[in-house]
Order: structure tokens, then sequence, then C-alpha cells
């Protein structure tokens, strides 16, 4: 089966009316009215973001997720993709067919369609990007770097669980119920939160909570304190036997939103996440970097800043 | 040199409004009013598209030019890109270097800016992916399924110098000049043609003559007859040794245009193309598939209907 047999049997089913059927050079959109388009690419690579045999529908869905995020912590709301793929020659096409079912799954899931794309062939690793394209009220969509010392610093979820999700999927630890391998696998883009005029800024952490706090902080020229105890915690990692306390500090893949909130913006905050908890987790400050603090005052030393792609 | 201080290094100063410093989630894009967004992406892999010692500025520069091909062929004026990156740790910082100062220079060219994108390790190969945007007065996108029987087939310049220049490259046969070379490395995509109005169909020649050709036969519904003697052929070609009929003709990478066009709309298309040559190859019949007819009328079997990835 050639490259278009491959597009035109798994792909084009998929596109969406801008996409013209996947059968010309390129998608012709007509960008909703007063609206500005926020766009936004991620990859993933064989043996850097996926392991060779896993699930192929859930790859594609993360693939999605992973850029949905981005456009989540834009405020923006999702309306179509490009796909570029590149694959081995000697892939089984159930390979593709089952890739392809993940995509459809989570356009369904989220709303939006295949503009169109690129394939090749690969001489080695599969890889994969996707672009998404969203779209948001003229000034609204949220800052990165608008964030101000006294700002309280909050996050979505729990944290930490996909990156032990990973650990356990490496046999280093027990996930009794399967949810952190879940977590690991198909994370949550926190789309549809109406967080403009209330956040100051906003981040998804893809990177670790460290690390993409790190990034709020140099953007906006302010040091970050964090209370470790008051970091959330699912019931999955609770029960296990450590804290891992650094890796759910600097462990990425959870793609839960960082935000920064004037205090006085508390209450806005909660109500405007209603159906998703929230948790304060610490306060920006003058000065630069991020400091850690225990439950006990002391200031904890991390071995890394950041979340290293496996 | 990590991730972030080789964005911030290199890529940070390609980056236009939109793309906030390439410090965001993602860029936000106030569309063009009135006008429809054009939308396309395409990928060069090391070893696939490109040898791992070829000049990266040049690299760079065919990544957008394959991509503004695409907007050619669509009549859309090009506005910006995003850019995904997956490097090899051992990669010099000076192959970024001369990358990015490809895509500086190419953005001169063609006034567009950098958006945003992602960039990760690789394990192995260089993979690199352009998303190009742009713009095209709503409606006035070209088809490309839209070639009716009786249309002309038009091509833009000389066709086959790339697959040529290819060859020389591998040592194949002698480009005196450096002409084919050049051609195959440094394609010119065919922009700022008023073509709205005048033509029925257009393609860009990526994949080859031949096989672009049956792409747009096949989206129409239709047969196409080309003379093997019509297809135009640059003075370097002309004084080679041998014809390369086939490869001229099934050969890619030459970014070339391909047409269809009413026969009573031929001159408005040679005003549109003043400065761009355009030649009568063939025309558009009931039917199917792509006949080659030589110089003595019979028609001309090829083995291969396309291009082959080095």
């Amino acid at each position: 089966m050639d490259e278009f047999a491959r597009i035109e049997k798994f792909l084009a089913p998929l596109a969406g009316e801008a996409g013209l059927g996947l059968k010309d050079d390129a998608a012709v959109l007509s960008p909703p009215a007063g609206r500005q388009l926020v766009l936004t690419v991620d990859q993933m690579l064989e043996g850097v973001h996926f392991f060779t045999d896993d699930n192929p529908a859930l790859i594609a869905r993360k693939l999605l997720r992973r850029n949905l995020s981005d456009l989540a912590a834009m405020g923006a709301v999702p309306l179509g993709y490009l796909l570029t793929t590149a694959l081995p020659a000697a892939l089984p096409e159930a390979w593709l067919a089952a890739f392809a079912q993940g995509l459809e799954t989570d356009q369904r899931v989220f709303g939006i369609v295949l503009l169109g794309g690129d394939s090749s062939s690969a001489r080695a690793d599969i890889s994969l990007t996707a672009t998404l394209i969203g779209h948001v009220a003229p000034g609204q969509a949220l800052p990165r770097h608008g964030a101000r010392a006294g700002d309280h610093i909050w996050v979505t979820g729990t944290i930490g669980d996909a990156a032990l999700g990973l650990e356990a999927r490496r046999g280093k630890l027990r996930d009794r119920t399967g949810f952190l391998t879940n977590r690991s696998l198909l994370p949550e883009p926190r789309l549809n939160l109406p967080l403009a005029g209330i956040v100051s800024a906003a981040i998804d952490i893809s990177d670790g909570l460290v690390q993409d706090l790190a990034h709020i902080c140099r953007g906006s020229g302010l040091a970050a304190e964090i209370q470790a105890n008051a970091i959330p915690k699912s019931a999955a990692v609770a029960e296990l036997d450590d804290d891992y306390l650094e890796l759910r500090l600097t462990g990425g893949d959870d793609y839960e939103l960082l935000l920064a909130v004037p205090p006085e913006k508390a209450d806005a905050l909660q109500g405007a996440c209603a159906d998703v908890p929230v948790t304060r987790i610490g306060v920006f400050q003058p000065g630069e970097g991020v400091n850690i603090v225990s439950g006990s005052g002391a200031k904890l030393a991390l071995s890394s800043s950041g979340w290293k792609h496996f």
C-alpha cells in the first residue's frame, strides 16, 4: 500500500470541509469572524515520546491532546489540525488503522477536524507532528509573561501522575488501579475554562512543574516559592510507599495548567473551574528562580530542574 | 547548549510579532480581514529528503520553499510559518546557526515570519517540518480538481532539472554550470501569479510531472495526453548527451506549476505569467490515466509512474 493509498484509506475519512478531502496542496480555512487564531505544533517521536509497542490509538490521542493542552494554556477553542507522519515502509497497515481510529475518537471528543498534512516514508523511527489551530476573542489569549509579585500560584488537577505512570510502565513501581499509567498515556487537556480576566499568566505543565514554573518566572522577571506539601497528589500517588516528591516536582507530561492569579481573584478562579479541582501551591515574589519549601520550612534542592524525555 | 538555549539564540530572533518571542505555548495571529487562510505542511527528513552533509542553510530554504510552492499552487500569499525540529544531541551548534541563517534569508526573500514551533531531541536522523500559513481572497483559491475535457495542460519553467541535479550530485552526470544542482537544492516557488479565473486546476510538481498530472486526472475524472517533445527543457539539459526523457517525466522536486487552462484563456495565462515562461504540453480528455506521445506519434510506456525519494 503506497503513501497515497494509505492517505485515501485511513486519513481522508477524517478530513473536514476545509481539508478538501486531503487531495489538495493545502487546506482553505475561513477564520471565524472577529476572532484571533491560535496556532501550535508538537511532535511525538518513537523512542523519545513513546515506546515502539505503545497502542497506536493512544499515541494518536496523546499527539492531539498535547497540542490541545497548548491551546488550553492560551484559552483558545480548538478548531482543527494538520497532521504530518513519517512512517517506516515496513509498518503494518494495522498500525495506521489503529492510529487513525485514535484520531477519529478524539476528533469527536474535542470537536475538531483534520485539515491537511504531509506523509513520508521514514528510514527508521516513526515521527508524528500535529499543528493545531484554535481561536480566541481578540486580546483574550492568556499570557505566559504577565505574572506579578504577590500573585498566587495555582495548578489544576493533580501533579506528578504521568511521570509516576511512566515509572510504572518501566516496572519501577506498582500502579494498582492503572490510574497512573492512564494519566501518562491519555492526558486531559484543560480546555473550556473561562480564565481570561482572572489569571495573569498561564502555562501547561508539559516539561515538569518546576521547569514550567521557571518559564513563567523568567518571562515575568520574578521568583516563585512553592510549598511542597501543597502540591496536589492523586489518590493513586497517596497510596504509594514513597513520597516521590522530586519526581512529582520535575516530571513532565501532566498537561495540567499552572496559573498566576492575583489574590483577590481566588473566588473567581474557583468559580471558573467549577468542574476541575484547582489548588494554590505558592506565590510569585520579586527575584528569580523557583524555591521549594518543605513542610518544616526548609528549602529543598533539586538535582534536576526539568524533565528529560525517556 | 540545551533546547531552550538553542531556541533563544538561533530561532527567537526570527520570530514575528504573532510568535510572541517563541516564549509562549502558541502563536496568536489576527487573520487578514476578509481573507481565507491557506494552511500547508511539509517535512524534510535526513536520508530521505536531504543528505546528511548538505548545506544546512539550503536545507532550511528548501524546507520553506517546498511549502511556499504548495501555497503558490493554491494562489495564496504567504504570511508566516511554524517550525518543528528534531535534532540529534550531537549536532554541532554551527549546523543550527547555518540553518537559522537560511531561514532568515528566505524570510526576507518571501516576506514571511516565524510564528512558533516545537523542538525535540532526536535519537538518530534530523527531522524538520514547516507549517506555512498564507491567505487568499474568498473563493479565489486555485482548485486541484476543476480540470475539464478540452482544457490544455501548461507548465511553468522547465521540467526535470531537479531530478537531473540529484543525478549530478550522485556523480551520475556532469552538471557543467551547476545549474541543475542549484535547481535541486533551491527551488523557486511560483508565487504571485494572478491565476484565479484563468486556470481550472493547479498543482505544483513535487512528485514528478506524470504523477502530479495523474493527481489532477483522478481528481477531475479525466485522462491527460502530453507531447514528450513539448516538455520544456532547460539549456543545461539540452546540452547533455542523453535525452533523460523518463527521468524528466517522473523526477520530482521541480516545484513548477502544472495548470489546466481552457483554450480560450491561453492569452490571459501568458499575460498573467509575464515574467515566468509557460509552455503548453498537452490536453485533458475524457477517460483516465496519463498518456505520453513521442515525436513520431507513438505512445510511450513508463517503468514508474512517480518519483521515489532517494
